[in-house]
């Protein structure tokens, strides 16, 4: 199997950090949490689980904290809750890069954790558990990163070359085409893994931003935040500091989903059957919360995200001015009343029996 | 429960690192391989142990490797050549402090490992798993550190202070007393958790320095060592570099069991019985294998275990200085004929039925 690609998001606890910035995903996991609840009272089948002694949770691609702690905590709640007063012991497994910051996420646990908790190094687009170990996956804000960037949009002259662009928000068909093939490759390199590292019976929770059905590309809020560090890029070519074929050279490796294309790659591995699937609105806030506005907001989040990837092929001179850049950009270009529109979907999967 | 103090390894890779200065602790790992081999082929009840579809593995104070690599390598191997064809697939979980370098211990995972690995953080004076969940148990070169330094001896002007001393290598009566009856709590706590959860015909292999029955502590070679370095601190003193008072009031939280205490240990909580009990001798290289003398290798192994802790309390701007004054010391004490005397203690238990 070849290595996937890791780009781990920003750690430590530093003012760009993604511990400081992902207020954006603790959002989603927080409007989740009914959905979550939902899910394990109606859809956990105890007696197929086999009354395990302990109940194993995994949260695939769970970064730093505090989101993953959140998540996992509502997840533990929600099963005590289904199993009274026979509850289980809980294992968590936090999984993550081998190079995201394991120190900083094992130094931050809650005092007050209801469970054992373990960290898991590696790919979820490879084996990472053996078989039949877990009851329970969660993974929020992650699936969109693929396990590499297609090889075709790399090809110098080729008609598939990404040139001048690190994404295919608004890229030619065929840039578009090859980073489907890719999600469906990897997509079904993550179900087959999750299928035997599951019991049957066992639930998978996936929550990422996403793509409407039919949508192109660009009409996605998300993918044209991700343009805009393409075209940031551009401007510091313009300005001679950034070498265009660097540029040419780069790309991002990351896809949304639409929900149709998550219901075609789940169908296409029939291991799992989906029980729920819910779009999930941001509750925006009508006082500012004091973390600035929701373009702000937004360009420090994707900052979080991306420095790590831009860091590692621009080099650490380039940083600051590329996303002092990009908030420019993203300010002119994002009003308060998209706010709304940053959604996440919602997709609770069984493993067949 | 208190959390235990914790102090651990030297970090990263560095000159002075655990990872480059543990070689003691290896070759003690290499000479336990044909004792862990024998008590696996001979001591595993697959049928006891319900034929698991997973077998579970943790190695508790693993530290950064590449010892705890090699350990493990070698249970797993041993396992596989029990079950042959039946073999289950293998679960490792590696644990250590909170502080530990889990970073670096992942990044160092071996490319061909034959087993899926997780991290977990906490002390083993608690539970750190859950309900029978391991099917075996190694920890080596970790339990001589107590959770804490006994109460008493930091008391001062008290019958107990250990006044000018860091260990009770050469203290009075009670001050070893003090250490006795914080070992005696403190097995007792990391049995009672191993004992809840170790299943039922599960195995345990201790390594560790030992005392030879009946000694007394200072005639220990390990305990020796140990109080050079405090003896070190107190030229210092002597020089006006380190303050007296700070020597007085700092223990290492370090005991070195007796094959009798650590039967009395066993015999007291009773959840396990020893299978097996044998002294490791260190196989002495006739070729020095560049690694220097070995009062030297000695020094710097110590070194690599101390540090931290040292600096914790005394800063950073002394330790050069301490430790060209312990090498001098240990020099002068350690000849090479004591290289043989470096011998582990190796207890296999099994969880009783």
């Amino acid at each position: 199997m070849e290595p996937s690609e890791a780009y781990p998001m920003k750690g430590g606890d530093g003012l760009h950090s993604y511990a400081k910035n992902s207020t954006f995903q603790g959002e989603i996991i927080d409007v989740a949490k009914e959905f979550i609840n939902e899910t394990i009272a109606e859809k956990l089948d105890i007696g197929a689980l086999d009354s395990p002694k302990t109940f194993s949770i995994a949260d695939l691609g769970c970064s730093v904290g505090p989101n993953t702690f959140t998540a996992v905590g509502n997840i533990v709640e929600a099963v005590k809750s289904k199993y009274q007063s026979q509850s289980p012991e809980f294992h968590v497994f936090f999984n993550d890069h081998i190079s995201n910051d394991f120190n900083m996420l094992f130094a931050s646990l809650p005092h007050d954790k209801q469970y054992y908790a373990a960290g898991v190094p590696g790919s979820f687009y490879g084996r990472i558990f053996p078989e039949a170990s877990l009851h329970f996956v969660h993974s929020s804000s992650s699936l969109q990163w693929l396990s590499r960037v297609p090889k075709e949009v790399m090809i110098k002259n080729s008609s598939g070359w990404n040139k001048g662009r690190i994404h295919f928000t608004n890229s030619g068909d065929e840039v578009i085409r090859a980073y489907q093939a890719q999600h469906e490759k990897d997509m079904e390199k993550f179900l087959q893994a999750r299928a035997l590292e599951v019991v049957h019976g066992g639930l998978m929770v996936l929550i990422f931003a996403f793509k409407p059905n039919g949508a192109h590309p660009s009409q996605c809020l998300i993918n044209l935040a991700l343009d805009l560090v393409g075209s940031s890029l551009m401007d510091l070519v313009k300005k001679g500091i950034v070498d265009e074929e660097k540029v040419d050279s780069f790309n991002l490796p990351i896809f949304f989903m639409s929900p149709q294309e998550v219901e075609a790659a789940v169908e296409r591995n029939g291991c799992f059957s989906i029980v729920r699937m819910e779009i999930l609105l941001r509750r925006v806030q009508e006082n500012n919360n004091g973390n600035g506005s929701f373009d702000h907001q937004l360009a420090a989040n994707m900052r979080a995200g991306l420095e790590g990837i831009i860091r590692q092929n621009f080099g650490d001179n380039i940083i600051d001015e590329l996303f002092d850049l990009y908030n420019k950009k993203m300010a002119e270009v994002f009003t308060p009343s998209m706010a709304e529109s940053v959604k996440g979907l919602f997709v609770a999967l069984e493993r067949k029996s």
